[in-house]
C-alpha cells in the first residue's frame, strides 16, 4: 500500500515514523513548508513534494495530518483522486472532505504531551469512512498502529471532545484547587499524589460511579458544612456545593 | 521499643503486620472485639488483650487505631500512663488525648482501597506531637515505615482532607459525568483511560496550573458554546460553565 502524507507537524511526524516502522510504503511527504517537509521526508527516506497540488493522485491513501484549520485549504488544492483520503483531525466534520469519492477520518486520539514519540500501540485511533472500501482501508492501516480501534462518526468525535474536557481539563482543574489549598497550609502537594494515582487507576476496573466517596456520598453534612466554611474564597464554595449537590443527585 | 496497639479493624491490622515486619517489638494488642484481637494477635503473634483498661501502662507506644467516633470512649478506658500515645484519625484532633502528657497524631493518609495490603513505605505519614518526646518517637517509627513523613498540625490535616475531596471525590465526580457522555454516544469509556492516566502522571512534574489546557484555557468561546449546548441536563451545563469561569479566572 502507498501512503502520502500531508503535513510536517507533530501528527505528520508521528504519523510517517510509525507507518514506516510497521513496513507501510511512504510515497510521498508534502507540506505548505517545503523546508519541513524536506526534513520529515529525509528522515523517513521518501520524497518531499514542494506543494499539495502536486503529490500522485494515483496512490493508495492520502493522510492529510495538519492543523484543523488548514484542511480546507488543502482540501481545495489537492488533484482529483480515487485514492482514500482522511484527515486527522478529532473536531473537523468528514464533510470537508467531500470532494472526495473515498473520505474518511483516521483521528490518534492523542494525549496532552506533544513532544514525546506517541506509542500508537497503546493510543486509541477513532476511524470514520464514506464507505465500504475507506473502512476496510482504514481498519487495515489504524489495526497495524494501535490495538484500540473504534469506528467513531463525526457526532461522536465531538462528544468524546467533551467528555475529554471532564475527564482532563476540569480534573486538572480539581488537582490546581487542591494544590492551591495545600499551599495555603505549607503542606507538600506530594502527600495527595498517591491519592491521585490511585483514583485514576481505580475507574480501570469499576465504574467511576460506584468509586465514588467522600462526604457527599456518603451524605456526611456536618463534614460538608465545616468545609464550606474552610474554603477561602466565595468561588470555591460555589464548586464545592454545585459539585457536592451533583454527586447527593448522582446516587 | 514495646508498642500496643489498641483497635482490630483495617488500619490497626495494617499497622500492626508493617510495624512486626519492621523488627519492633508488640507488646499487646486490645480491641473492644475481643475474638477479632485474638485473631490479629495470633497473626502477629503477640498477647491479645480483652479491654483497653487492661493493657500494660508500661509500654512504650500506645496507637489507638480505631474508628474517629470510638476514640473518646477508649481513651476514657486507657489506664493511666506516661507512655506515648497517639490516635490515627485524620480528621479527629490531637486534644482528644488531652488525659495524657505524651500525646500525639500518627496517621497514615490511607488511599481508598480499603482491601488490599498496604505498601507504607510509599504512603505518606503525618505526625503531631505535643512534646519533643513524642515527636522523637513517632518520628521513629514513621521514618521505618515511610520515606514520606511530615509534621502536620490538627488543623492542617483538615486542610488536607479538604484538598483531598477535590483532588479525589471530585475528579472521581468528573470521571462520573465523561462516563456518562461516553455511554449516551455509544463510545468505549476505556478511549478516556490514556488521557486520564496522563493527566494524573503529568502533575509529578510541573503544578497543576501550568498543565491547564482546554477551551477555557484557551479562551475559545466558540467551542464552549458549541459544548454548552452538546450537554445534555442544565446541571451539567452549569458544572460546565462554573468550572470554565474558574479556569478562565485563574489564568
Amino acid at each position: 500500500m502507498d501512503i502520502t502524507i500531508i503535513g510536517s507537524g507533530n501528527v505528520a511526524t508521528q504519523l510517517a515514523v510509525a507507518l514506516k516502522s510497521e513496513g507501510f510504503h511512504l510515497l510521498e511527504i508534502a507540506s505548505a513548508n517545503f523546508e519541513h517537509a524536506r526534513e520529515l521526508a529525509e528522515r523517513v527516506k521518501v520524497e518531499a513534494v514542494a506543494h499539495p497540488s502536486m503529490v500522485n493522485p494515483m496512490v493508495d491513501l492520502i493522510i492529510i495530518a495538519v492543523t484543523d484549520s488548514a484542511i480546507p485549504e488543502v482540501v481545495k488544492q489537492l488533484p482529483a483522486t480515487q485514492a482514500v483520503i482522511v484527515h486527522t483531525a478529532g473536531s473537523v466534520d468528514m464533510s470537508v472532505l467531500d470532494r472526495f469519492v473515498n473520505r474518511g477520518v483516521l483521528y490518534p486520539f492523542q494525549t496532552i504531551t506533544k513532544t514525546k514519540e506517541v506509542d500508537f500501540s497503546h493510543l486509541p485511533i477513532l476511524i470514520e469512512a464514506a464507505n465500504t472500501l475507506v473502512c476496510d482501508v482504514l481498519n487495515h492501516v489504524a489495526l497495524q498502529l494501535s490495538n484500540k480501534v473504534t469506528y467513531a462518526t463525526s457526532a461522536q468525535r465531538k462528544q468524546l471532545h467533551l467528555a475529554a474536557v471532564f475527564a482532563n481539563n476540569f480534573v486538572n482543574h480539581m488537582y490546581a484547587i487542591a494544590y492551591d489549598l495545600m499551599q495555603q497550609s505549607d503542606l507538600p502537594f506530594e502527600i495527595l499524589q498517591p491519592l491521585i494515582d490511585e483514583t485514576a487507576a481505580k475507574i480501570k476496573s469499576i465504574p467511576p460511579r460506584q468509586a465514588q466517596t467522600g462526604p457527599a456520598q456518603r451524605g456526611d453534612v456536618p463534614i460538608m458544612e465545616m468545609q464550606l466554611n474552610a474554603l477561602p474564597t466565595p468561588e470555591l464554595k460555589e464548586i464545592y456545593k454545585l459539585l457536592s449537590s451533583s454527586i447527593i443527585q448522582s446516587k
